[in-house]
Protein backbone atom coordinates (compact mmCIF):
# COMPACT_ATOMS: atom_id res chain seq x y z
CA UNK A 1 0.00 0.00 0.00
CA UNK A 2 0.93 3.89 -0.25
CA UNK A 3 -0.01 7.44 -0.50
CA UNK A 4 0.29 9.83 -2.91
CA UNK A 5 -0.53 13.62 -1.62
CA UNK A 6 -1.40 15.92 -4.68
CA UNK A 7 0.55 19.37 -3.84
CA UNK A 8 1.05 22.78 -4.94
CA UNK A 9 2.65 25.61 -3.71
CA UNK A 10 2.76 28.16 -5.84
CA UNK A 11 -0.02 30.57 -5.51
CA UNK A 12 -1.89 27.92 -3.14
CA UNK A 13 -4.99 28.72 -1.64
CA UNK A 14 -6.14 31.88 -3.36
CA UNK A 15 -10.23 31.36 -2.03
CA UNK A 16 -7.79 32.29 1.53
CA UNK A 17 -6.52 35.41 0.11
CA UNK A 18 -8.99 37.84 1.97
CA UNK A 19 -7.25 36.90 5.29
CA UNK A 20 -4.13 35.28 4.42
CA UNK A 21 -1.43 37.05 1.96
CA UNK A 22 0.15 35.04 -0.60
CA UNK A 23 3.43 34.24 0.99
CA UNK A 24 1.09 33.41 4.21
CA UNK A 25 -0.72 31.12 2.27
CA UNK A 26 2.61 29.45 0.51
CA UNK A 27 3.96 28.71 4.53
CA UNK A 28 0.59 27.98 5.62
CA UNK A 29 0.60 24.96 2.86
CA UNK A 30 3.54 23.84 3.48
CA UNK A 31 2.81 23.45 7.29
CA UNK A 32 -0.12 21.71 6.65
CA UNK A 33 1.43 18.86 3.95
CA UNK A 34 4.24 18.39 6.71
CA UNK A 35 1.41 18.06 9.54
CA UNK A 36 -0.11 15.62 6.95
CA UNK A 37 2.98 13.83 6.59
CA UNK A 38 3.92 13.58 9.85
CA UNK A 39 0.21 12.05 10.73
CA UNK A 40 0.82 9.48 7.60
CA UNK A 41 4.05 7.94 9.15
CA UNK A 42 2.35 7.80 12.24
CA UNK A 43 -0.30 5.65 11.09
CA UNK A 44 2.71 3.59 9.69
CA UNK A 45 2.50 4.16 6.28
CA UNK A 46 5.88 3.44 4.66
CA UNK A 47 5.79 5.09 1.24
CA UNK A 48 4.47 8.56 0.91
CA UNK A 49 4.70 10.56 -2.86
CA UNK A 50 3.90 14.01 -3.39
CA UNK A 51 2.54 15.13 -6.76
CA UNK A 52 3.52 18.08 -7.71
CA UNK A 53 3.65 20.31 -10.58
CA UNK A 54 7.02 21.91 -9.13
CA UNK A 55 9.50 21.11 -6.83
CA UNK A 56 8.83 24.93 -5.26
CA UNK A 57 8.91 24.14 -1.26
CA UNK A 58 9.85 20.81 -2.21
CA UNK A 59 13.95 21.03 -2.68
CA UNK A 60 14.32 19.58 0.83
CA UNK A 61 11.22 17.51 1.27
CA UNK A 62 13.17 14.21 3.36
CA UNK A 63 10.18 12.60 4.70
CA UNK A 64 8.52 11.59 1.01
CA UNK A 65 9.03 11.01 -2.31
CA UNK A 66 8.19 13.84 -4.49
CA UNK A 67 7.06 13.09 -8.02
CA UNK A 68 6.27 15.51 -10.35
CA UNK A 69 4.26 15.78 -13.30
CA UNK A 70 3.18 19.35 -14.80
CA UNK A 71 -0.48 18.25 -15.91
CA UNK A 72 -3.54 18.56 -14.39
CA UNK A 73 -4.39 17.24 -11.11
CA UNK A 74 -6.91 14.36 -12.45
CA UNK A 75 -4.27 13.85 -15.53
CA UNK A 76 -1.29 13.36 -12.97
CA UNK A 77 -3.55 11.04 -10.34
CA UNK A 78 -4.70 9.09 -13.31
CA UNK A 79 -1.13 7.91 -14.52
CA UNK A 80 -0.12 7.75 -10.93
CA UNK A 81 -3.11 4.60 -10.47
CA UNK A 82 -2.59 3.53 -13.87
CA UNK A 83 1.18 2.60 -12.50
CA UNK A 84 0.24 1.73 -9.23
CA UNK A 85 0.21 -2.05 -8.29
CA UNK A 86 -0.83 -1.65 -5.03
CA UNK A 87 -3.66 -0.43 -3.12
CA UNK A 88 -3.11 3.48 -3.07
CA UNK A 89 -4.30 6.05 -0.43
CA UNK A 90 -5.16 9.73 -2.24
CA UNK A 91 -5.13 12.22 0.81
CA UNK A 92 -5.27 16.17 0.30
CA UNK A 93 -2.20 18.04 1.59
CA UNK A 94 -5.05 20.94 3.32
CA UNK A 95 -6.43 17.98 6.29
CA UNK A 96 -4.66 19.49 9.63
CA UNK A 97 -7.79 17.67 11.33
CA UNK A 98 -7.14 14.06 10.33
CA UNK A 99 -5.64 11.35 12.70
CA UNK A 100 -3.55 8.36 12.53
CA UNK A 101 -6.64 6.61 13.87
CA UNK A 102 -8.29 8.20 10.95
CA UNK A 103 -6.22 7.15 8.13
CA UNK A 104 -5.73 3.50 9.64
CA UNK A 105 -9.37 3.02 9.38
CA UNK A 106 -9.67 4.30 5.99
CA UNK A 107 -6.82 2.06 4.90
CA UNK A 108 -8.39 -1.21 6.48
CA UNK A 109 -12.34 -1.06 4.54
CA UNK A 110 -13.21 -4.66 3.73
CA UNK A 111 -14.81 -2.43 0.96
CA UNK A 112 -12.72 -1.88 -2.62
CA UNK A 113 -13.25 1.50 -1.97
CA UNK A 114 -13.20 4.05 0.63
CA UNK A 115 -14.47 7.82 0.00
CA UNK A 116 -13.94 10.69 2.28
CA UNK A 117 -16.25 13.56 1.73
CA UNK A 118 -14.91 16.64 2.62
CA UNK A 119 -17.53 19.80 2.81
CA UNK A 120 -19.20 21.07 0.11
CA UNK A 121 -19.16 17.66 -2.14
CA UNK A 122 -15.56 17.29 -2.34
CA UNK A 123 -13.39 14.28 -1.62
CA UNK A 124 -10.73 14.14 1.27
CA UNK A 125 -9.33 10.94 0.78
CA UNK A 126 -9.62 7.73 -1.32
CA UNK A 127 -8.44 4.34 -1.00
CA UNK A 128 -9.06 2.41 -4.03
CA UNK A 129 -7.95 -1.40 -3.53
CA UNK A 130 -7.30 -2.13 -7.20
CA UNK A 131 -5.79 1.15 -8.40
CA UNK A 132 -5.37 -0.30 -12.46
CA UNK A 133 -9.38 -0.11 -12.07
CA UNK A 134 -10.50 3.24 -10.74
CA UNK A 135 -10.63 6.42 -12.43
CA UNK A 136 -10.61 10.06 -10.29
CA UNK A 137 -12.71 13.27 -11.46
CA UNK A 138 -11.47 15.82 -8.62
CA UNK A 139 -13.66 19.24 -8.89
CA UNK A 140 -16.58 20.34 -8.70
CA UNK A 141 -19.13 17.24 -6.80
CA UNK A 142 -16.26 14.94 -7.08
CA UNK A 143 -18.02 12.85 -3.84
CA UNK A 144 -20.87 12.28 -5.89
CA UNK A 145 -18.72 11.68 -9.16
CA UNK A 146 -16.03 8.92 -7.17
CA UNK A 147 -19.43 7.19 -6.02
CA UNK A 148 -20.89 6.70 -9.48
CA UNK A 149 -17.21 5.77 -11.06
CA UNK A 150 -16.91 3.06 -8.36
CA UNK A 151 -20.32 1.89 -8.96
CA UNK A 152 -19.82 2.05 -12.77
CA UNK A 153 -16.95 0.14 -12.52
CA UNK A 154 -18.58 -2.67 -11.13
CA UNK A 155 -16.86 -2.25 -7.93
CA UNK A 156 -18.43 -1.12 -3.52
CA UNK A 157 -17.87 1.29 -1.64
CA UNK A 158 -17.75 2.78 1.79
CA UNK A 159 -18.11 6.34 2.66
CA UNK A 160 -16.06 7.38 5.73
CA UNK A 161 -18.25 9.39 8.07
CA UNK A 162 -15.65 11.94 10.00
CA UNK A 163 -16.39 15.54 11.08
CA UNK A 164 -12.47 15.82 11.18
CA UNK A 165 -11.38 14.39 8.58
CA UNK A 166 -14.33 15.95 6.38
CA UNK A 167 -12.65 19.47 7.32
CA UNK A 168 -10.45 20.74 4.31
CA UNK A 169 -8.61 24.09 4.55
CA UNK A 170 -9.90 25.83 1.73
CA UNK A 171 -12.11 29.17 2.85
CA UNK A 172 -11.27 31.26 6.00
CA UNK A 173 -14.76 29.81 7.64
CA UNK A 174 -12.55 26.66 7.66
CA UNK A 175 -9.97 28.51 9.56
CA UNK A 176 -12.53 28.60 12.48
CA UNK A 177 -12.33 24.61 12.54
CA UNK A 178 -8.66 24.70 12.82
CA UNK A 179 -8.39 27.17 15.47
CA UNK A 180 -11.59 25.45 17.85
CA UNK A 181 -10.87 21.42 16.79
CA UNK A 182 -6.91 21.47 15.50
CA UNK A 183 -3.39 20.88 17.03
CA UNK A 184 0.25 21.68 15.87
CA UNK A 185 1.92 23.60 13.99
CA UNK A 186 -0.73 24.61 11.07
CA UNK A 187 -3.28 25.50 14.21
CA UNK A 188 -0.63 27.59 15.75
CA UNK A 189 0.26 29.54 12.81
CA UNK A 190 -3.58 30.64 12.38
CA UNK A 191 -3.67 31.09 15.99
CA UNK A 192 -1.26 33.36 16.18
CA UNK A 193 -2.80 35.76 13.59
CA UNK A 194 -6.73 35.37 14.72
CA UNK A 195 -8.65 34.91 17.22
CA UNK A 196 -12.25 33.63 17.47
CA UNK A 197 -15.09 35.47 17.07
CA UNK A 198 -17.87 34.48 19.35
CA UNK A 199 -21.17 35.29 18.29
CA UNK A 200 -25.06 33.70 18.81
CA UNK A 201 -24.54 32.16 15.29
CA UNK A 202 -21.44 30.81 14.10
CA UNK A 203 -18.23 31.24 15.25
CA UNK A 204 -16.31 33.84 12.80
CA UNK A 205 -12.41 35.13 12.59
CA UNK A 206 -11.00 38.43 13.99
CA UNK A 207 -7.03 39.40 13.29
CA UNK A 208 -4.97 39.80 15.67
CA UNK B 1 -32.83 7.11 29.18
CA UNK B 2 -34.83 10.21 27.24
CA UNK B 3 -33.94 12.63 24.35
CA UNK B 4 -35.04 16.06 23.79
CA UNK B 5 -34.94 18.25 20.92
CA UNK B 6 -35.35 22.33 21.32
CA UNK B 7 -37.82 23.84 18.57
CA UNK B 8 -39.23 26.48 17.73
CA UNK B 9 -41.10 26.93 14.56
CA UNK B 10 -42.00 30.57 14.25
CA UNK B 11 -39.32 32.94 12.26
CA UNK B 12 -37.11 29.82 12.12
CA UNK B 13 -33.44 29.83 10.28
CA UNK B 14 -33.51 33.50 9.59
CA UNK B 15 -29.92 32.72 8.18
CA UNK B 16 -31.88 31.27 5.72
CA UNK B 17 -33.62 34.21 4.53
CA UNK B 18 -31.52 34.89 1.75
CA UNK B 19 -33.00 31.72 -0.14
CA UNK B 20 -36.08 30.67 1.40
CA UNK B 21 -38.88 32.94 2.45
CA UNK B 22 -40.46 32.93 6.37
CA UNK B 23 -42.96 30.71 5.24
CA UNK B 24 -40.77 27.95 3.44
CA UNK B 25 -38.33 28.10 6.43
CA UNK B 26 -40.55 27.46 8.80
CA UNK B 27 -42.21 24.37 6.50
CA UNK B 28 -39.04 23.24 6.24
CA UNK B 29 -37.85 23.48 9.53
CA UNK B 30 -40.95 21.66 10.45
CA UNK B 31 -39.98 18.72 7.97
CA UNK B 32 -36.62 18.60 9.66
CA UNK B 33 -38.14 17.91 12.53
CA UNK B 34 -39.97 15.10 11.97
CA UNK B 35 -37.19 13.54 10.17
CA UNK B 36 -34.87 13.42 13.24
CA UNK B 37 -37.79 12.19 15.28
CA UNK B 38 -38.64 9.24 12.91
CA UNK B 39 -34.89 8.97 13.03
CA UNK B 40 -34.92 8.78 17.22
CA UNK B 41 -38.17 5.92 16.65
CA UNK B 42 -36.11 3.73 14.47
CA UNK B 43 -33.05 3.90 17.19
CA UNK B 44 -35.34 2.79 19.30
CA UNK B 45 -35.61 5.71 21.85
CA UNK B 46 -38.84 5.58 23.86
CA UNK B 47 -38.88 8.97 25.30
CA UNK B 48 -39.18 12.01 23.40
CA UNK B 49 -39.63 15.55 24.74
CA UNK B 50 -39.73 18.37 21.86
CA UNK B 51 -39.20 22.04 24.31
CA UNK B 52 -40.51 24.69 22.48
CA UNK B 53 -41.68 28.32 23.51
CA UNK B 54 -44.53 28.22 22.00
CA UNK B 55 -47.29 25.77 20.39
CA UNK B 56 -47.06 27.41 16.90
CA UNK B 57 -46.63 23.79 14.53
CA UNK B 58 -47.04 21.48 17.44
CA UNK B 59 -50.92 21.83 17.18
CA UNK B 60 -51.13 17.87 15.97
CA UNK B 61 -47.74 16.10 17.47
CA UNK B 62 -48.45 12.87 18.12
CA UNK B 63 -44.85 11.12 17.84
CA UNK B 64 -43.53 13.22 20.53
CA UNK B 65 -44.39 14.90 23.50
CA UNK B 66 -44.67 18.59 23.34
CA UNK B 67 -43.35 20.71 26.39
CA UNK B 68 -43.57 24.37 26.29
CA UNK B 69 -41.67 26.71 28.14
CA UNK B 70 -40.99 30.29 27.13
CA UNK B 71 -38.06 30.59 28.80
CA UNK B 72 -34.06 31.13 26.66
CA UNK B 73 -33.31 27.97 25.36
CA UNK B 74 -30.31 27.21 27.89
CA UNK B 75 -32.42 28.38 30.76
CA UNK B 76 -35.41 25.98 29.50
CA UNK B 77 -32.83 23.10 28.92
CA UNK B 78 -30.99 23.56 31.90
CA UNK B 79 -34.61 23.23 33.98
CA UNK B 80 -35.18 20.20 31.83
CA UNK B 81 -31.92 18.29 32.81
CA UNK B 82 -32.05 19.58 36.56
CA UNK B 83 -35.99 17.51 36.95
CA UNK B 84 -34.26 14.33 34.80
CA UNK B 85 -34.03 11.51 36.95
CA UNK B 86 -32.33 9.52 33.51
CA UNK B 87 -29.62 9.93 31.14
CA UNK B 88 -30.71 12.73 28.37
CA UNK B 89 -29.29 13.11 25.27
CA UNK B 90 -30.40 16.49 23.65
CA UNK B 91 -30.26 16.03 19.81
CA UNK B 92 -31.41 19.62 17.67
CA UNK B 93 -34.00 19.42 15.38
CA UNK B 94 -32.02 20.49 12.35
CA UNK B 95 -30.09 17.41 11.43
CA UNK B 96 -31.46 15.80 8.61
CA UNK B 97 -28.17 13.51 7.71
CA UNK B 98 -28.46 12.30 11.06
CA UNK B 99 -28.96 8.40 11.18
CA UNK B 100 -30.47 5.69 13.92
CA UNK B 101 -26.64 4.42 13.87
CA UNK B 102 -25.24 7.61 14.95
CA UNK B 103 -28.23 7.80 17.63
CA UNK B 104 -27.29 4.53 18.73
CA UNK B 105 -23.17 5.07 18.90
CA UNK B 106 -23.49 8.47 20.94
CA UNK B 107 -26.15 6.88 23.44
CA UNK B 108 -24.01 4.51 23.90
CA UNK B 109 -21.03 5.80 24.81
CA UNK B 110 -18.96 4.73 27.97
CA UNK B 111 -18.20 8.12 29.17
CA UNK B 112 -20.61 10.82 31.59
CA UNK B 113 -20.84 13.04 28.11
CA UNK B 114 -21.15 12.55 24.64
CA UNK B 115 -20.23 14.93 22.33
CA UNK B 116 -21.35 15.77 18.63
CA UNK B 117 -19.63 18.67 17.04
CA UNK B 118 -21.74 21.03 14.52
CA UNK B 119 -19.80 23.16 11.81
CA UNK B 120 -18.47 26.90 13.00
CA UNK B 121 -18.45 25.55 16.64
CA UNK B 122 -22.00 24.53 17.49
CA UNK B 123 -22.95 20.85 19.47
CA UNK B 124 -25.31 19.16 17.62
CA UNK B 125 -25.95 16.56 19.99
CA UNK B 126 -25.39 16.21 23.77
CA UNK B 127 -25.48 12.90 25.54
CA UNK B 128 -25.52 13.21 29.72
CA UNK B 129 -25.47 10.41 31.65
CA UNK B 130 -25.72 12.55 35.15
CA UNK B 131 -27.85 15.22 33.97
CA UNK B 132 -28.28 16.52 37.71
CA UNK B 133 -24.43 16.84 37.40
CA UNK B 134 -24.60 18.48 34.07
CA UNK B 135 -25.73 22.54 32.62
CA UNK B 136 -25.77 23.47 28.93
CA UNK B 137 -24.67 26.88 27.40
CA UNK B 138 -25.55 27.26 23.97
CA UNK B 139 -24.63 29.83 21.10
CA UNK B 140 -21.03 30.73 20.23
CA UNK B 141 -18.61 28.45 20.75
CA UNK B 142 -20.81 25.87 22.78
CA UNK B 143 -18.37 23.18 21.51
CA UNK B 144 -15.63 24.37 23.31
CA UNK B 145 -17.88 25.57 26.14
CA UNK B 146 -19.74 22.11 26.55
CA UNK B 147 -15.97 20.45 26.94
CA UNK B 148 -14.94 23.08 29.49
CA UNK B 149 -18.32 22.08 31.41
CA UNK B 150 -17.81 18.81 31.15
CA UNK B 151 -14.12 19.12 32.56
CA UNK B 152 -15.26 21.43 35.82
CA UNK B 153 -17.88 19.25 36.88
CA UNK B 154 -15.45 17.01 37.42
CA UNK B 155 -16.70 14.31 34.41
CA UNK B 156 -15.31 12.91 31.38
CA UNK B 157 -16.42 13.11 27.77
CA UNK B 158 -16.38 11.35 24.22
CA UNK B 159 -16.17 13.74 21.03
CA UNK B 160 -18.24 12.11 18.57
CA UNK B 161 -16.88 11.93 15.11
CA UNK B 162 -19.63 12.20 12.46
CA UNK B 163 -19.61 14.47 9.31
CA UNK B 164 -22.88 13.64 8.28
CA UNK B 165 -24.20 14.09 12.22
CA UNK B 166 -21.69 16.95 12.06
CA UNK B 167 -24.01 19.25 9.41
CA UNK B 168 -26.34 21.45 11.20
CA UNK B 169 -29.04 23.32 8.74
CA UNK B 170 -28.30 26.67 9.36
CA UNK B 171 -26.70 28.58 6.11
CA UNK B 172 -27.57 28.39 2.78
CA UNK B 173 -24.06 26.29 1.78
CA UNK B 174 -25.05 23.73 3.85
CA UNK B 175 -28.40 22.89 1.85
CA UNK B 176 -25.64 22.05 -0.34
CA UNK B 177 -24.41 18.96 2.20
CA UNK B 178 -28.10 18.12 2.05
CA UNK B 179 -28.23 17.99 -1.57
CA UNK B 180 -25.74 16.05 -1.81
CA UNK B 181 -25.74 13.80 1.51
CA UNK B 182 -29.25 13.69 2.48
CA UNK B 183 -32.16 11.76 2.17
CA UNK B 184 -36.22 12.14 3.06
CA UNK B 185 -38.87 14.60 3.04
CA UNK B 186 -36.67 17.24 4.12
CA UNK B 187 -34.03 16.92 1.75
CA UNK B 188 -37.16 16.86 -1.20
CA UNK B 189 -38.40 19.90 -0.02
CA UNK B 190 -34.63 21.34 -0.84
CA UNK B 191 -34.24 19.51 -4.09
CA UNK B 192 -37.78 20.91 -5.34
CA UNK B 193 -36.26 24.48 -4.67
CA UNK B 194 -32.30 24.64 -5.77
CA UNK B 195 -29.80 22.61 -8.24
CA UNK B 196 -26.17 22.15 -7.08
CA UNK B 197 -24.36 24.55 -8.88
CA UNK B 198 -20.88 22.45 -10.04
CA UNK B 199 -17.56 24.81 -9.97
CA UNK B 200 -14.17 23.94 -10.02
CA UNK B 201 -14.32 24.85 -6.26
CA UNK B 202 -17.12 23.63 -3.44
CA UNK B 203 -20.58 23.08 -4.76
CA UNK B 204 -22.67 25.91 -4.60
CA UNK B 205 -26.87 25.93 -4.92
CA UNK B 206 -29.05 27.24 -7.97
CA UNK B 207 -32.61 28.43 -7.24
CA UNK B 208 -34.74 26.30 -9.51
Amino acid sequence: MKTVIPYKKTCAKSRLSPVLSQEEREEFVELMLNQVIDILLEAGIKTIDILSPSIYGLENMSKANVLLDKSDLNEALNRYLEKAEEPVLIVMADLPLLSPKHVKEITSTKKDICIVPGKGGGTNALFINNPSNYRVRYYGSSFLTHCSIVVDSGQNFEIYDSFFAGIDIDEPEDLVELLIHGKGPAKDYINRRFNLEVSRGRVGLIPL
